[in-house]
């Protein structure tokens, strides 16, 4: 189980809202390539790691993306504080303030709820590690993306912090594949 | 953010394989009225609760569905553990394991992957309420009729647990909805 | 089965363009909080309604939320009506206008097509009357936000009567809900 | 508006309980060949038709799905009503029973929510008339299908019925489609 | 199988870039009436057309498809090539430009991913058939509205190719479909 | 374009129908790690390749990949090939049929319909390599359980050399991918 820290992982403190900004980075909460998928996946195949050290590296990173999909939350959630009507229209929110007002909701940039779709998990080690290599990889493009939409240095610290920590990860990730790779990968044996 | 604790909020230990009920339980993984829409809809509504109160009943149940999420996880998980093709096939389990070998992915009973369709977040308080008691009503209903597909204590014990569990949040939710009828609900006023 | 009846419920007579409220309240015609969500899922439920009242009430409501979905399909119709290429530009509605024209289809208003998804049918009477109570909050909230994007009195009537229609209809759920709360609702025994 | 009718189109009465015909025949509710995609299909398309002739054709056959809509679901529902847990079991409906229990909701075959996806709307009056055409053939094909299935006397009468009426249906488009055809219809036109 | 050719089957050069119109011609790569759902429409029913004319007929139009999603594609890639993102956030790109750089993606004007949803394969060779007369009216209906919102020749050249194309593929499905209707079309036959 | 040659990539050719596997392997048409997310996949990201070797081996591939699509087509064609009511009855294959008759559609083994929601295509080369290599892996995966569910050696013949193939295919991403590293990754720099 999980408990819960009255703290963020890294701090947010947006002062001026921003509704453009907000409208993009909430594809980092419910998009394809966003904090929600990448949790999801990584809790899900947590459960058929072959090893201690891969249940536990999957639990850890699980774990952190759900402090990233808070840090999210709480960007877009400032982004829009208090936005008047006239607000909302400048900054064409209207379609997303008709159904969810100024409150949060999974959803990619165009709208598009999100969907288990994006992410997979099969129960094979090597392939669910290559999965999230390449998860990682994607919302470290994703966060270069949001990062050239912007100049806001209250913006572009946090993402900064979350295009670095997709790094990191990468990084374990890629380690225990190997480490699989070579326990578990038999590409050449005639099935 | 969250810490994760290496305990699960009530003990599942499962003894003997039961691949079939491990595809229906899975809904609520990921199906319509599953712990993963719960825990979404209640950490996303959290921001625009109007008041503290609010904030930290959404925070203490969304916290807890993820603990809901993790049972319902561990119950599928130990169901299938060591099957043999033999056994998934008897059970009719060769669709999930085509895709996914036995590990755990969010769809509901049908196979169709989790959409954050399934709930709302309207960032008004009192429909956002109103959505979450009905929430807690339909996870009660389908684990009743999950427990009605099994006679095996070792389901019905978890089983009963979480339906308790939502019953207890749904008069929570309900406490906390009235006070904001209160407050906030003017069904009269000519808009 | 149904008549159709050549009048809508409250008239609509919109003499103005206006493409950018076409698009917003297109929403409940498709979104996850309208009209077709409405009437699907009251005539889906009434089936199995415990008893002759919930089976009429759930088909009055039913009815009666096909008589808003031609409302909001007339309103959106009419808001559009004529509009030139120039019109469709200025407004931001060449990417509707691509896949649709200038006709109805039921979507939201990201453009996203309707899903049952939207709504639930659990075959349990307390849970799903919970449902629909939430159901008629949620209409509420989003008519709310559609009145507070516009000042044309042409479109603030309609929609007036629409939100009032949903409280109503709250109200009578809400009696049926506590009745059957008394007949069924079991939370403590022991399953 | 409709105004409800407390009859049916053509009467059902099934006297024998026949789960997994239930589960089948349910697609023609909730699936892509469906009655729900039809009405939705015919009453959004209805008011973007050239001429009255067209919008009254669409308004009637839009109408008579609904009352097919209510047929296929009186179907489901009586060829379900009353079964037990084992009989469930024994159909493999447990899927299904643990998400809806015994009520009605608009799903394919397989389970898959209907979408709007199904069914188009263009706003040209040839390609809509052509979409309409096309509908009506697949829905001959799945009840074709849905005959090949039984044998039971009490769901081929109603079959049979909805299998004629799409053939009607169809050739009062073909008709409407050529006029339509003649009047519109510019192939040749260099764009 | 298929072998690449490099060459386009009609010629795309598109000197100046118009982000706009990329945002709505990308809706014939991955949206309802577009290349991708009609070329898998066409290849997947082509195994269940009941002669060898059949059969060739979709092979062919399917792989002309092909030939048609990648002229789309190109298009798109054109007209995007080089943007900045100034010129980004002026065309309203910047939802597109988050999650996909400047890539191909298949998605609707809205940015809705494709689903197979879109289109019918029934194995009834009148039915699917009949559906692919739609698609054809659909696909050119669709091409219309492109070519209302532009009057750039570089692009007005290859939409009026391809509108023209799917007037040649109607005709072709007519024929087959007079043909089919002959051979096995018993609308009179009592099932 | 493509030019379509009257051969298989593999031959394929299968005596006796088993329409269990047939329901399987359709996953590998229309699933989350089958032929078609892979061809769309390459197709659409090899616009974006920062050279010509990368735009080569994308569509190398990715026209390899509609051979593999053919393949598995043809061998769902074939296990159902001929099948009458009574063996769809036994195979538990009455969902299939109600749409589809014994037609090809691309649906994974749940019968979800397919979406490029499966899929990623970022504009990064580095990010979309790792995108490929991951889905060479998992549908390896998938290969290997469908291998697991038969003992066919007309059916095992085939899978084995498709799972060859993306063995194949990982490996020249891989190569592909660390070329773009050393061009193109700049996990460091502080953006």
């Amino acid at each position: 189980m999980w408990q819960y820290v009255k703290q963020l992982q890294y701090p947010i403190s947006i002062k001026n809202k921003d509704l453009e900004m907000a409208k993009y980075i909430i594809t980092q909460f419910g998009g394809p390539n966003g904090e929600l998928a990448a949790t999801l996946r990584y809790i899900s195949q947590r459960y058929t790691m072959p090893d201690d050290e891969g249940k536990a590296l999957l639990t850890d990173i699980g774990t952190e993306e759900l402090a990233h999909l808070e840090m999210i939350s709480t960007m877009v959630y400032q982004l829009a504080l208090g936005a008047t009507i006239e607000e909302i229209k400048c900054a064409g929110l209207e379609s997303y303030y008709t159904e969810h007002g100024l409150s949060l909701y999974p959803i990619d940039s165009n709208g598009v709820p999100f969907t288990a779709a994006y992410f997979a998990v099969t129960g094979d080690p090597v392939a669910d590690l290559a999965e999230n290599m390449a998860a990682e990889q994607k919302a470290r493009a994703v966060y270069e993306h949001l990062m050239n939409l912007t100049n806001n240095p209250e913006l572009l610290a946090p993402l900064s912090f979350l295009r670095q920590r997709e790094i990191v990860h990468f990084e374990r990730f890629k380690e225990l594949y190997e480490k699989y790779v070579c326990m578990f990968y038999k590409p050449d044996i005639k099935k």
